[in-house]
């Protein structure tokens, strides 16, 4: 079973609107190797786990697979603000936003020549399940063989593959809200990345100076490096509000990437950052209710609402 | 950001492995309006949503996307089940799985005929993120205009679509666990029905003696009926753990569907049953394990696992 | 622009419901040789037709089109004839639609083993947009490159696909209603392969003894030698309206087929036959409305209908 | 049975080539909310119609369904006509067209940065059956619950999404080719959304000030405006050939958008314009004649026709 | 460049046809981790290949790349083989063939429930390209990041999965015809998997007792251990005309899979076996020509050939 | 059997990094008409070709088959080459390359608005198996009816079609690179034409004027016209390293394109070019070895090769 709370896993810097990394970072979230990718893979790998001998490495899977709906959450919510008020972009400061249309006026016109015209057309400058080029993501992509050491090896090749291609995201653009989001999961790949290397180990393979896949110097990527000299490429919460996962069992002693630190999973969660939602955007028709409608809305807003019986979880983080 | 306990949403009741009732229901896991299709529509709907104003229609929408997550796992955790072991299904009793191919041995014959061949020869007798007639899932499905008007009655005509195949299912399999999953779940669907429903009467609509849709009689249903006469159909929770969730402010009042019941939103989330893991399949090669690697397994279950600092979750509902 | 009347092309013969028939003719709907990609194909292949000199060939194409709409509407209706009522398929006379799930019963169990259970699941017994595998039908089928021989040649060879499978779907089964239409899209198939063979004829090609393809002889197949017998291999139909077709000035002399005939294209269109509405099935809630909305939709019956002013079309041939 | 007049359902006007429209106007055509799939669902719809009692909404759907065929058709050919000569689009004047690759030119380099670089490598400055961002129009987007309420509400969100889509692409270009097909298509649109709404009015539901969606003030839109002036969205025609259409029982009475006006179905078909032929382009091989082929398509172009023996349709119209 | 000649390069055993067994082999053809899937991975990572001090890297992935091409060609023959003649299977020996669809008859109705209905509705009883579940391979499949350790890993993971899914093909049959082809790729796949090994061993990994993936005792497949008692999971041909590979420095020393056995690349290419052609099937028009036709055929043999001039390939081997 | 030599068929010649061209040229490597298609079409053919007399068809598909796998590797390279080193592109003649990412710099930014973002975000500078709209290969497009006639019309009408489109892209640049490899598979596809155009005029047909498809004079395309004078139109090699090839009995006689050749069949193979290795590119992390790895590999590279026994193939032409 699984919760939310509205914050989101890591803050997103402000920058100007930018559709073309908007666009780069689809990638991350609806491509092949993206996030939506990651999370279903593990999704379906724990809940067709065998073996209850194998616990301790369900749970590393299915832990991870938990935190992957946050990265969702977050690639998703960083394209939304990339591309959010994105007809004023490149410094075009006239307003044509607040009247649509208005005599035939064409504030969507920077729509035709972007990477995904869909992302104007059919999501009012919000997110896409699909890739950069325009792929929907499938569930073909789905690795799932119920052979345990494939799996695994298929999840270690999986978070590399996903971190080679944020490097090359990182190297595309140098707007900050995509930096903020790509820096943390490049971070975050690499801590899967040595989960799965990690498990493998227990299984007997030394890989020696392998790791990590690709070989970054992380001084190279100065948001990447204030990560990890937080050490946040060796850290795995656990995101289980019982503190049933044993994954604490595999994500321990020396890093795989042999990079001086040891793997720690001994926190639920990070903390993150209050969520907020988007501002209207009238060319898009978004959310497109009139005064009439926008009047019932606020009687809504008014209702005395119900007191919520809680089992899990205090307010305190929140505030 | 999301969390995760290891417990169902409900209850799966025990019953003889069924491959075919197993991918009729493969429908309501990665079919066009199956429980995927929600949890990313509702995902997508929620990281896009525009107007702060509307936020207790945002929260409706993330609340129901949260416990759709929990539809995935409940409903794929249901297909394993119905598929787990079905080479002895109709009673053959002599057990082949113990060795494999043995002197050229075929356990797995009977996958030549099933629904979909796949669920023996990829998945190693587990769900698979597909529809009914093997399509994989696909990214096209999700629905996410911006506008708020369309995106409820997408989002009312999406549940109870989904509930119709379900109450068509029903109609295929009277296997039990099957039934278990598929029940609850028509009800539920019918919770989130009415959610839409009212959030669109919150705007006006009045919808008379229209739904809900399908016009069904629980009675006919049985399994269904002992759901209903629960409440089950017009309770929603929150899943929550910040209790910020303003969804209370639609989910109130008299039910959409006229049954006699009002809504009510003052819960976090069931009580749920506690999840287990599978058994070895051997003819599967899955984990697919030798004693050498069971060692090595057993090795690292032995650690001594760090002490997980919480912020989130007492440990009471889990025991 | 088009215009309808509420008549089939052609009768369908009754007989018993017969699903894998239905799913067998699927193929002729929605297969890439099916009638869905020859409809599309000319529809386009006329609209970004080039070159005013060579209007008789646009024409030809252009009626050639019109035509497979109706060969559409056909397939699907047949399709749709033989799946209605099937859970009483293979002499199951007890009649469990009435009470669909009545005590957990379970009408629609057939459709577990059914070439594609979508019928049941997804299409309340009617015709999908598939081919008879199940794959959705594909805009990547539809050529047209511009070039008028090469898209000549093209729809010359896509003919004879779509006859050589109708072949062989005959030799699937004896169920009157599906060799009724299929003998029917045999015969026409023919007429539109003689129809780009003579197109090419035109341009100098002599084909001498290749066509037609296959080289198929209607005595084998009895209910296609009776439309042969009448000449439809060899009578194009306009569809047009107003007179304005050229395609006369191809669709003339010999036939390509070599068959003794003469190619006439001197009528508008055929007779056809009334078309029907299908009865509801309960099992399927379809089309599910309960006593109250059924009394609703009397209402509306009763309301006098305005007068319909007619610019074409007389009323004649529809009685 | 369909049938076709050689004229386009509305006229179109005039500009300059813009290949980044065209692939805009894409969307409208092969999009997911485009005007193949409204044909093809509701051809679907119509086939598998259950419930003889429903016919004034079969009828309703058949109308529509027929009247998007002709839609296909016009937005087809605007396409075709905004790709039409695009190498000379943006001023460029000379002519690189009439010699083809001549000592090694380039004239269809301009394709390299377009939308969609396949309207030129693949369909010759033509349409083509795919969305804004390349996806081919799938088989899987056709939504036929065989559930009326579903089925009509499902409608109703089509066509005001397909609505939506189409002012947020008004918003993004003012060539006149384009405005003028967008500008009917928004007003035909909203045209059949009052006649599903009406149909859900019928059956109980009271929309209060909900509809039209999106809330759109024609004025803004001055293309739109003229055309509502005339009460276009408030009208819908039979497009039946022999007057058995009772989709009037439900199409009347007052606008579900409450725009002031009344629901009317007394017409057959709007007047239309006639079609053209488009020339040809010697950089696309299309047709792709050589002086001899030129001689023998003349010859068939003098061969005296065969008079057509009609049942439908005078000729007056066409004139 | 490429050269072919007319040899299997493993023999097929002689059996009843069983369309089946042809179905799931269909997984081995054009699955997601089928022979087409690796042919075509290999043919792109040797062509993107980077990096010139890797040749010998490259070399390998280059020569398993050619060899799969012959994997294709040997289990597209198998399933051709399984499928020709199957309305004759199951023993029913009445010949219908001779007379397809004389007076009605139906000697294609075996294909109503088969696995795959387009074995006889599309490919004539031949092999298709797709894999068992009916899903056309697709070119998103292939992996290429470019990264060189990467690559080898997926490549491993993609050996390791196609082995373990033959496993199980292996489990769902006896046919002799499809298990001399299956036992054949498993032992082929375990090479292929030694290679990758052996390349990431030479980086420094040490995989101690993992390997191989899956952990199956050849004495259970009796069909294997013949083959691998013959040492043919320790060889690796180079498939290459002008001995320029240099795959040979890293298929070399102890197995990585620690059975006993030394890798060697010593030889170009196996022996094989003559290929033939197959018989006509009337019942599927094909190859569909009649006596004219055949007559003309008949004509072209009698022309006397050329003499080739050759630059590779002595004759003995084909005698 | 296939075999492999480290030949390209034809020589690339070298000019600046071209991305637009390379996007165009993936048409011609995995679009629906591309050298994937056409080899893996005739790939297929072969295996399940019926019909013994038929054999030099047979052998005709075959030998032409094998040629497309070459071709695939020809213009598969060329793509790479005209991707490689495009960070400096259009003359940006600063190196970013060397330090990827360095204190955040963004050496891949031009990959922002290419015509596939893939080509650097997942290929690494190379080629994809996608079409030039970034659509993935698929097994759908696969034609293989199973009769002769219609799979050679097919072949015809494929060939003449992959040559309209290279002639278009021809049009579309005029870089060395792309045209030097565009220029000789227009020439091939030519020569397959008029293989397919004989195979039929065997069959009886008699083309007169109508091929080649389409018309195009050599004259106009420098780099064309240079092949034409060599004859290359006209002949076809075996591929067949034990001469058992019977496609000499077809392509013989004058040539159906009426260009005053005849066709010839009396090589093997063409002479070829050897291939090279790409240079590393350490922006994509492409190989991405550090200098550890790189150490690691050397030492590989200095073990001592065993000797290579073959059968087929001197050493000569590799020199």
């Amino acid at each position: 079973m699984y919760f939310h709370v509205q914050r989101l896993i890591n803050d997103i810097e402000a920058d100007e609107p930018d559709p073309a990394a908007a666009n780069a970072l689809q990638e991350g979230l609806g491509g092949q190797f993206g996030e939506m990718r990651t999370m279903m893979q593990y999704l379906f790998q724990s809940m067709n786990f065998r073996g209850p001998a194998g616990k301790p490495y369900r749970d590393l899977i299915q832990g991870i697979g938990t935190e992957e709906i946050s990265h969702v959450e977050l690639i998703g919510t960083t394209i939304s603000r990339l591309l959010d008020g994105s007809p004023r972009y490149n410094g075009e400061k006239t307003d044509p936003l607040d009247t649509p249309g208005a005599g035939g006026a064409t504030p969507l016109n920077l729509a035709l020549d972007q990477g995904n015209i869909h992302h104007y057309l059919v999501a009012a400058q919000g997110a896409l399940p699909v890739d950069s080029a325009g792929n929907p993501w499938s569930g073909s992509y789905v690795y799932n063989s119920g052979n345990l050491v494939l799996d695994l090896l298929y999840n270690l090749m999986l978070e590399a593959t996903g971190r080679l291609q944020k490097c090359r995201i990182y190297e595309m653009t140098n707007n900050k809200t995509a930096r903020s989001t790509i820096a943390y999961l490049i971070v975050r790949d690499q801590a899967h990345e040595n989960g799965y290397a990690k498990a493998l180990e227990s299984l007997g393979v030394n890989w020696n100076t392998l790791l990590p896949i690709p070989k970054t110097n992380a001084e190279r990527f100065p948001e990447v490096k204030k990560l990890t000299d937080l050490g946040l490429q060796s850290k795995q919460y656990t995101f289980d509000l019982a503190a049933q996962s044993e994954a604490g069992r595999i994500f321990q002693g020396m890093s795989p990437s042999k990079d001086g630190t040891n793997l720690v999973a001994d926190e639920q969660a990070p903390q993150g950052v209050p969520s907020t939602i988007a501002e209207e955007r009238f060319e898009e028709f978004s959310p497109g209710l009139d005064a009439d409608l926008l009047a019932l809305i606020q009687a809504s807003a008014e209702i005395e609402m119900a007191e919520v019986s809680q089992t899990y979880g205090p307010v305190a983080p929140t505030s």
